[in-house]
């Protein structure tokens, strides 16, 4: 299952601009040709890929994640809110690091206040980190947490209680204005609601730079799951945010994800067994919060966000690997299918269809949350880094594996309007603040980009 | 000066909900008769009103507040977090207190947490207390303070630049979602931006129960006034949250007391003079917060909501008395021209104009917000509580002066609706919670009137 | 049952903006006095009301419209095109007509184009109309319904189907904007879906002055009902626009009557009996549009709309009567007990049930929309202009019979401030025409009320 | 100046989805290589982009109308709306026209009734053309145009009187609405207004397929040019809809291409000359519509927008380059820098500054809108199919001049979604048709994307 030569032959390829019909060829784990009529040495491995769809492989953020950020072990540290701004420095410089987590929800536990926020967000912005941020009103949460355990409520069902929905618009919104104020580019994780979703539209409506993914069990599922009189049926879907109980909201957020308001689609796996669940048995609020599904992710937005009409091919690539590519700063290598890339491709066979089962599952987990859901849309082939993964069908290593590369910061997709800004207003706002108000010259109130305000002549 | 028999002939008597051609008589302190071909005793003093208007006067929260809130004292007691709920039981039943003020800004000095704003919502609502919340998100503006003095920016303009509208909107959203989850009414106070009023009009779509006031200074004047090169002139504008620097927000403020948005206007009457002021003169933050005003309220609410037609002389009386005596539940004892109510009343010359300025003033402070302005809308006799108190178009008394009243709690105006819904879904939940999920008689995720949610059949 | 004294002993009188305990005492078919204690003449009818509310009598403008308007038989007059101006102000002049209906439906038949809808919208407020608007686009509903029955859909869903929300909200946008392109208020009717609604919300916010009602089938069905498979029982909910297919629209519409974006729920009570619907059989196009439910209309907005928490016992008034008499100038003899007007009053036991049913109703027609619906709110005792009408439950005569009244123009409650703006607009606006363009005094683009730009100094 | 080898070395090259540092190799007027250490052939003309960007050459849309559209003379031909059908078909399959305009404005000359919009909207879906539709209320500009004329208005200011934004915002919707109806995928030109933009943006957020384009000149100027004293100054600047006269307008709409609400900026180029414009000295109503630009086009939105912050250089070739390439569907023939593209190259130096001015313009037109402009952002070569077509700062050729190349229809980048929502509706709204309703299965009503509803499984 080495490196080897591999040409993929008569499929459309897939990126998110658009397709085309042309040939693969890797080696040494790079995509050396994509187009007609290559001219290829002998000896590689041939996949026939006629009427099928030939991909970049998906990225998983939430995946990605766990290599990168709780590896390096650094959850306790900036919390502490001291001597933060250094420590992630060295994280960034020495270990490769290039996004930090913030959590606005967990109090007691990981959450920061608003002055917290606003200074690592300052932080993450020097350095130019990507700032991933955890929206929910941690405090309204404790509260509601401890009124519904009050009230005898003690089940799964506690976590849809006592997370509403306006809990995480509330943050959301908070959360914008707060980077917006530390002029840093934020990435909404874990996006569940259509009331956050709309407070991210109007967002970027406004110009901030603002991005977002969900996952998904958010875009797929409900949360009458939590209503489930099995225990372990109800357990296995907590994930926090938790699922909407409102029955539209998985269409919308698939809908959000079509027009480019949500840019990722991620899973959230942590495959946590029943076993591990049942720490909460008796409270709600010691289920660990996660849900199995990496293995599923593609085939379930294809079918839902695909065959419906939410959105195309294109976007389909978009939300699965180049936009989480472009945001952690690895595109064009990772993403896309294109000469010189990584060769992480996917052959797809959008006609198939197979049906989800955790009898045939290889990823972690005793409970499959999209049991029983008929999908269209197989992957036959999963090519990693040049390495044929799997074949036929049979899908045989999870994606995303592999070895770690040290990431680097400043994403152009995230920064470079934002630094733009900062050198507009920077300039000119010293000029402003020593020479006093002219009336006419003043931005309006409407351009919330600066802080300080300045004038840039318009 | 003493009460008085008064017939007031003549003249339209205006009403929130409609004008009509009547005269009025006054006796004891009191509306007797309002009517046509009155039958009235001998001796009475006859005002002649043809061709004004008779309204009922001016009701101004702020100076209400200092009299009932700031006599009482209570500031250092209900912000300590430890034994509110029965320090303000107290003040209501023992002291007539109906009403508290929360801070969302002021950090290390008024500002609650949030889960400290929550539970005193939640008491407000037990004892059905007037919640009166001021939004900005103290802990991003104590960041801006340090940020802007830092730079060096000692002046007034540092109100403007350290309380952005952005931190308002926020505080505002925010404040709003914590009442919903409380199940009490809000009040929102010193309302200064649009976007904060779309966050208010977003409320009250959504059926939440939200009133909210804002002052003549910020219906009428924007944020230029801070870069004003005389430092008193700019620090006589400092009120928190600030002017605002977009001059399209005055108008924006004056149409949503038009159409209902916003409720009251009040004056936020503090009148510093210069030398208090000057405590903050090389540090903006040691400006004291609150500008004059009261004197000239309605005359320029008058000329720049009535004059431009934003609001009819009905919506007038509205916002300047009706509604805040609904809020205060004094109404209609208050804010109403009709037999049995106390008599005051305001005899108007909506044609008549004067030119406002400090030099004529009554009211303390040495500088007026509005100096220069001509208005149309000039008070020809104001009678408060049956005294003739000011005659010929000199204002000879503050408005609102008097004994006070115990005031009652519960207010129609705020919670008739609200208990009603407390107690349709509290019943019903029990039953939910007890019976388990059906799905189709949840009520969707829409509905953001039930923190615990419940069936209501619909 | 003739005119005779009556006194109401005992109750709450609810009014629009307050609940007071209080007797009213009726004579000559007018209130003459309210409150405690009164003094009254012998012989006169006692009602005891204790524990009951008493409430103004239900104004129902649909109703009332077939009064006013049909007879008139102004139909096909004003349509034309031609000479409308004119006869507009003959029926207002000598017929005592104050109120108009356009349709932008119906095509070939009573549809206004653009261009006519403004010239109708411009005679309105030349002599004070009210200007009534029924929005669907007609155009694209004409092709629907070619469409439909080519599919060879021909039964009722045809309606839901053919006349879709988005067809709604597209005309009510139109209206509003052509309305204030016009100067004229506007009265939308048969509001049905949420985007409308939102839509006027929208309006609204901008300071247009726009009104609107709905209907109480709206409010309170859905349009699940026109695939019942019974056809008669489909039919029989045949109304323009339809009952919308989104479960969450009638409660949605409740809201917004309790939020004051709609102002008046009508019955559009037209019963028309099996037989007359039958000549759609075959053609849903054909079944005439209209629905019985005149008398059920207060008990089934009090269940579904105070019993909820939507509304107050004082917001209940103002949709179902005070409003209407407002924007039809009848107010406050109309619409409100008090001293001088038309006692047209009903007792209400608001704890009371009743169950609807076609059994026991008195209106006509052989079905009735809201068979077996358990209501709280029971009409105890109804007066009508002095009279007592209905007894111990029983409701023995049809709401607003009775005389014709030439109605008044110029309604304040329409009128008044968009009058206020065409002078000051008019006034200035021929020295800006003349002495052109002064960049800082104009109105920015955002004030939508002046068709030609003015120079408002604000 | 015929075709040549040319190498593009040192520069960045920078498409829309990311920048690289990579030379450029054309040969036979296509690109043949994009990288780094690059095998050429001898002989090629070597450009030194050091420090330098390299984008693809821009694409005015409006420029390429004329080429496509206007010579093709079907102006006449399908507004009369009889034979539009076929004669579309053979203008298409004969003439390889791929797009078609269609005006909601122009009454009684091209204005389309909604009826007939819908039916040419339903005929491009079925041929696959791009439908672009130039929004304003026709019947009611006719009524301004017609009472500004009446009142003396005969001057430029007349078309900012006569078309105020609310018409475009109107149009806006309805368009919108019809196209969502034909289930057609729409292109809206000329979108001048900010509430305008805020339309498309919602129905973005609705999943509808609508994309739109702004000019330069409404991404850049205000409408206080018509007020200008110097008739000629003001009659340049007329264009339909015109400028707007709020000032923020033209930074909002650049705003919006930043965050992708519109997705190109065309110059709307008609260099009509004084002369030509001198037709309607005394009738505003006859000055031809259309303003002189396209050759500062890209300058003045890399000024505005790039320098601005709003957006980064990827964008900018996003709004001037690529995505009108896919909209037509030239991509990646046109608007993309890879091999195998058409070679039209600009290096482009954004840095240096230049100051427009007619007196050293190319292009036609004795006038230059943005005079005294001083840009940065100089295209220093321009490459047109390979040939050099400027060099050294000199612009010496028109872009989009050239051969004309029969279109493509069905361009994906509009019609992938949409055929899909077509082919899961069809099929299963047969089946819902025949078999009646289920509840449970229907799309909610918040799916605006099926005229006739379906079961989509969701």
């Amino acid at each position: 299952m080495g490196s080897m030569r591999i040409l993929i032959k008569g499929g459309k390829v897939v990126n998110d601009d658009f397709t085309q019909e042309a040939d693969v060829y890797i080696e040494n784990g790079i995509i050396q040709q994509v187009g007609k009529e290559l001219m290829i040495p002998g000896g590689a491995k041939v996949i026939d890929a006629s009427g099928k769809l030939v991909l970049p492989g998906g990225i998983d953020t939430s995946v990605h994640l766990q290599e990168s950020f709780m590896n390096a072990a650094i959850q306790d540290d900036f919390y502490s809110g001291t001597k933060v701004h250094n420590e992630m420095e060295t994280l960034v410089r020495e270990h490769g690091v290039n996004s930090f987590q913030m959590y606005m929800a967990y109090k007691d536990m990981m959450m920061l206040k608003d002055s917290e926020l606003y200074q690592v967000l300052q932080t993450c912005k020097d350095i130019g980190a990507i700032a991933r941020v955890h929206a929910e009103n941690g405090e309204l949460v404790a509260e509601s947490q401890k009124e519904a355990l009050d009230l005898g409520i003690s089940g799964p069902e506690g976590i849809e209680i006592s997370r509403p929905e306006e809990l995480e618009s509330e943050a959301t919104h908070r959360a914008v204005t707060i980077a917006n104020r530390a002029r840093c580019p934020i990435y909404l994780v874990n996006v569940s609601s259509a009331s956050a979703g709309d407070m991210i539209a109007a967002a970027k409506m406004q110009g901030k730079v603002v991005h977002a993914e969900t996952t998904v069990a958010h875009a797929v599922l409900n949360g009458s799951q939590y209503y489930h009189q099995d225990w372990a049926h109800a357990a296995a879907h907590v994930i926090a945010p938790p699922l909407r109980i409102d029955p539209d909201t998985p269409a919308y957020l698939m809908g959000l994800l079509g027009n480019d308001t949500l840019s990722v689609v991620a899973s959230e796996h942590r495959p946590f067994g029943t076993k591990q669940r049942a720490l909460g048995k008796d409270d709600f609020t010691k289920i660990p919060h996660g849900v199995a599904g990496v293995q599923d992710r593609m085939s379930v937005i294809w079918e839902r966000g695909v065959v419906t009409g939410k959105m195309d091919e294109n976007r389909f690539v978009a939300v699965t690997s180049s936009n989480a590519a472009k945001i952690y700063n690895l595109y064009p290598r990772k993403g896309r299918i294109i000469p010189g890339a990584d060769a992480d491709v996917v052959v797809w066979d959008p006609d198939a269809t197979r049906t989800i089962s955790v009898s045939t599952q290889v990823q972690g987990g005793d409970f499959n949350l999209y049991e029983g859901m008929r999908c269209h849309g197989v992957p036959l082939v999963t090519i990693s880094r040049g390495r044929l993964v799997c074949e036929n069908g049979v899908f045989m290593c999870a994606e995303g594996s592999g070895k770690f590369y040290p990431q680097r910061t400043f994403p152009d997709f995230l920064y470079k309007k934002m630094v733009q800004r900062e050198k507009v207003c920077l300039n000119i706002g010293v000029v402003f603040l020593s020479k006093g108000f002219t009336g006419n010259s003043l931005v309006s109130g409407k351009d919330t980009n600066a802080p300080l305000r300045c004038t840039v002549s318009s």
